[in-house]
């Protein structure tokens, strides 16, 4: 297995230091009032977490969870510190969609963070720090804001994607409904629920960050953090919003295969209803009746033809009073 | 591109001014307790729009919310200052229904207001100040409440159209359910969700200036809010309704749809159940086996009819019987 | 425009006296203990509703809600009086359902009334308060709760009404579903939107007088606008209840027309299955091939015959064994 | 009219008393701390109750609720006693569920009931305290305890029955769905809606009960309150569970039927494709054209079931390969 | 019937010690601060039961909901001790659903849990405290948590299974819907409907555990029972999830199978509308009228076919174009 790097970040207003280490032993955590950042990038290196847990003394439920990626996002008061997941969403190369868990452990000038994998959503934010934003004039409680509201952000284009797709299946369903339809509406639905569930839990965590009065985050962020909560409930009205598109749809994908059906019956009734009497009528003059006086009349064969030509367009215009055709 | 004209009024009992400027230099907003009301009609003109940031030094997060056009209603208390997005509904000459983002900044004797593009929903207003309504003997607060009371009551326009287009839709669907009316039925769901989206966060907005106790809003215009929250309320509960009627059209669309279908059946039905059988008879007597006794009956071909008579009259009363015409 | 006559009653314990009036002039008010009740019989008469403003020194906006008759009820207390909209319904000739809208003014010792149109709900309190019923004893919050209390009772006839029809259609639905069915249906639905929309701020403004502590309001009297609020939950009850109902009905409706496709394609399938084969055997013996042996075999038609009566046996069967009829 | 019996216990931890008696004067209350009990079984009797109503000054309203048979559950407290309306629920032989209304009146050693009609739901009680059981020892409270308990005692009966009617239904809605099973579904449904609602009322009054404070009732007894309660959550959750399946039996219904539609236009396309293609090859030599030189070959007939056997068999795998038999 | 064992456990840091009994008498509880922990496997020895409630003093309620199965989850406070009813569920080896009901008794220093049947859901517990594990340190409700954790864990196991069952019914469904699908959905649908119905009243238990302020519980263990009842949360989101996943089933198996109809309607209309027109053509030259021209032309058979075949291609293009194949 390739050693994964992990990344130590170390800044105050003047400077700014980021550091590779692939375990704890290469790590020194100086003592100072600078904003550090140890980002880890794997949860496969379990020596590595169990290192930290044990050199910040945290809770044996928080290192499991950590580990645990099926766990809803959430936040949790550890008095010494606050313990935050955050569910990321991201959406590969064949638009499928894949929860990546982010946690947060924020100590006072400390946040520790552990990732699935190497993703390129905190990019930005380094960029950011490292040319000299705002944040680097603000604590860790900053930072924290600044990484959850890069991993909210995220959310926007998967949603953005998937309300484009919408589109194409709403315009394919009322105009030319298929078989196809079906499971494409399907699979948007199972997006969404997809999305809903990893998005209320967030919304407490993030709701409850903003809501009560931890002495790690700063009055002048809460605002912010007000700010990522505005952007999730959005998030969740857009989704609520697609949900019911989506049920109208499925209800309109029905209606419109039952009017396909209509259709069919139409035509089969309009031609089977004409054709059937007039079969009917050409057998009675194919039978072989030794009696049978129509057969020897002159106009017999002509008046065969002018009822039928009668029938076909009663029964005509029978159909277009009823609106078929 | 062409310059925008924004607006500087200014108003006390005695006295109305109302003037054009293009930039933040060309105003000169004097000291003193008149109503002051910045108009800035356009979100095109950025460097007008960080001037007054910087000159009444909104936190940054106003300036990106007043830029960003998918914002919903919200309202910010920042002490200084209350800030209000409200989103108004249009509907242009297609009867396509578009928001148009307001954004309001209330200040003591101040307010500013920023709009995405020149709209006609404040020049009633306009006209009552000018000629000198009970808006001029109050506060900015007062004028607060007659700008968002006329875009709350723009949807009123919007919401009467969209009823008057239901009740169409309705009719169809019950009397003769096309296939166009599924597409309509659809359209307007869309539209309703559409609304509803926009109206909740407004209600949220509205019912904070309302039931807050901010310094900035005199208590005398908290009656006025909570009217204007009435009317609101009253929208979302006009809207549930439509939704209401609208799933039900739809269930009615498909049981209609299920009705004709039914109807078309019955027709082919009888039509086949009582030719085919007859058709069946004909071509026994078409047969040509050698030793077929009723083809010399001298009356044979009339029991042929006589039979096939009473055939039919048994079908057709069996039909009826059954209720089918 | 014929003069409408508004009337005014003023009793105690001891006296009764109501009189008709046409304007403000032909009114005198007397300082007193007694209860006095203005009822204004019709908005049409704006300077008899104005004048009623200026004297008793109504807020703008009440006024402006007396007119506005799309209002909601809703219950306001503007210190020196309470103001409460209260939405009557009643049926016309024609089984339609209408909202009478009533606003009501709470003085001490003082209602006035505002009504569209001349109605008969307070007939049987004028009669009771006239004959010296228990009113008489008490004070105008206890006849404000009589007011609001026959207004209620009237929502009663107009549900149970409803309720009868509902399971008039319901039979209809379940036994014979007809195409009417389904607007009447629709019809029942709309009328308890519309109830349901009426009764929600009714029950706000109602639980509003029983749970607040207005000075206004006798606290004895408060048992009885509980009452009145048991009521209104009562209904809203029978209205959500009539509702599911009617959702049920409508998915009766389409599994009982889908019954009924399904019956006729039964009798299409027999009939089909049965005589389309037959004919097709009836067809080989009817071509015309020199050599097509069996037509000169002397047993040919009979074994034609039986072969048939075979193959309907066989397949009459196979359906019966298929429950098909 | 039969003169019905009422009844009349008192009782403490040594004695047990019970009286029939038919009006007021028959009945004597000593002055004593025993438990007293009146049990009013029929409402009938209006001298009777108005007798009681002014000998213990009850509030008119109160009256005017126990002979209002329309009521639901409720709790109200007059200060010197509590009043509580509890809707009782009973399966008639014909399976007819029927609600029987309960007014208690509960005074500080003291039961009034009353009851729309002689039943048997109180007689296990009797029986228990005139056995001396912990009844006996304790106040009026838990006698009322006692007597709401076995109230909603008997709504699990009727629940139960509803339950297993409604196993034998799914079955028959899965397997072998008829139109009856419609009417059944419907007609439990309807059952369901009705006990709900007599259900939620009663949650409220019960939980009115167990969790405010009040003097007439001993903190010994809320314990029993709350397990009432208890049962009563569990009834609505019963019902709750009923109808979730109720309403997937109805959409399975549908899709049951649409699946027997689908078999049925199986078979008659099968029998359609595959003999009207034949019938028109035999019609095509049934032809009489002086020149048509297959009827004149040696094998002409012989050729023509070959081909129609390839058409068969063509078609019949064609079908196979649909998967449609 | 077979003695069942039940079994007394008492450790604390240092020693560990687990005794099999079958009757109180066998036990003897020292008076110590270990933990004990009574752990009655068979709720069918009543005399056993009885002796408990008797030596620690339980409400007789509490004996009566230990031994009522259809109990759901809740918690009692009864100050001296702490009754707790959990819901378990194990899946058998038929994939059914089971509920195991599970009672605790918390005293300081006591567990005594009832369970319907022997089970292994706490054997692991019993291997990590013999074994020494944290547990070993902790008081008697830290061995509640274990306890508790276990019998939720146990829960995700059946979760998970249902969701892979769902997987395959899911595509099922889509690909090719069969009769059997209807009843797979329905049967996952109720075992949902089953396990929601134990997790809410067990949501409620587990929550009151966790928010509350007893004194039986130490504020360390609260974070642990905060986990279970953020584990229980999960499980209930998850189910929903399952439930709107079925619901959607349920209707995109009605428009499957409304598809499949589809489908055969087309080909019972392309075959009918062909043949059934040629048919009667066919049928027209079978006519044995003696003047009928077309007979006796020398290009009339193979006019026939001519005319045919441009009636079939006509009616290919046409249903070509109305993409029916």
């Amino acid at each position: 297995m390739k050693k994964v790097s992990h990344w130590y970040t170390n800044y105050n207003s003047d400077n700014f230091e980021r550091k590779e280490f692939f375990s704890f032993n290469d790590l020194v955590l100086e003592e100072s009032e600078d904003v550090k950042w140890l980002e880890i990038t794997s949860l496969a290196d379990l020596d590595l977490i169990n290192d930290i847990a044990n050199k910040f003394n945290l809770h044996p439920l928080v290192v499991e969870d950590i580990l645990d990626l099926d766990h809803m996002s959430k936040l949790q008061d550890y008095n010494e510190y606050l313990y935050l997941i955050i569910d990321g969403m991201v959406m590969d190369e064949n638009k499928k969609i894949k929860i990546e868990q982010y946690s947060f452990i924020l100590f006072k000038n400390l946040i520790i963070s552990f990732q699935q994998s190497e993703t390129k959503v905190f990019d930005s934010i380094i960029t950011r720090i490292k040319e000299g934003s705002n944040i680097r004039k603000n604590g860790a409680d900053d930072l924290l804001y600044a990484l959850v509201d890069a991993i909210v952000d995220d959310y926007f284009e998967v949603v953005e994607e998937i309300g484009e797709y919408i589109d194409e299946v709403e315009d394919q369903v009322l105009l030319n409904p298929k078989k196809e339809s079906l499971q494409e509406i399907y699979r948007i639905k199972r997006d969404l629920i997809y999305i809903r569930k990893a998005l209320w839990p967030m919304r407490n965590a993030i709701s409850g960050i903003s809501k009560n009065d931890y002495d790690l985050i700063d009055e002048k962020t809460l605002y912010y953090f007000r700010d990522v909560y505005d952007h999730v409930i959005q998030l969740i009205d857009i989704i609520e919003t697609y949900r019911d598109i989506c049920s109208g749809m499925l209800d309109t994908y029905l209606s419109s295969i039952s009017n396909k059906t209509n259709e069919i019956m139409k035509v089969l009734t309009i031609f089977s209803s004409i054709f059937i009497p007039l079969t009917f009528l050409a057998g009675v003059y194919g039978m072989n009746f030794k009696y049978l006086p129509e057969l020897n009349w002159k106009y017999g064969y002509l008046s065969f033809w002018i009822i039928s030509t009668i029938i076909i367009l009663v029964l005509l215009r029978y159909f277009k009073k009823k609106n078929w055709f």
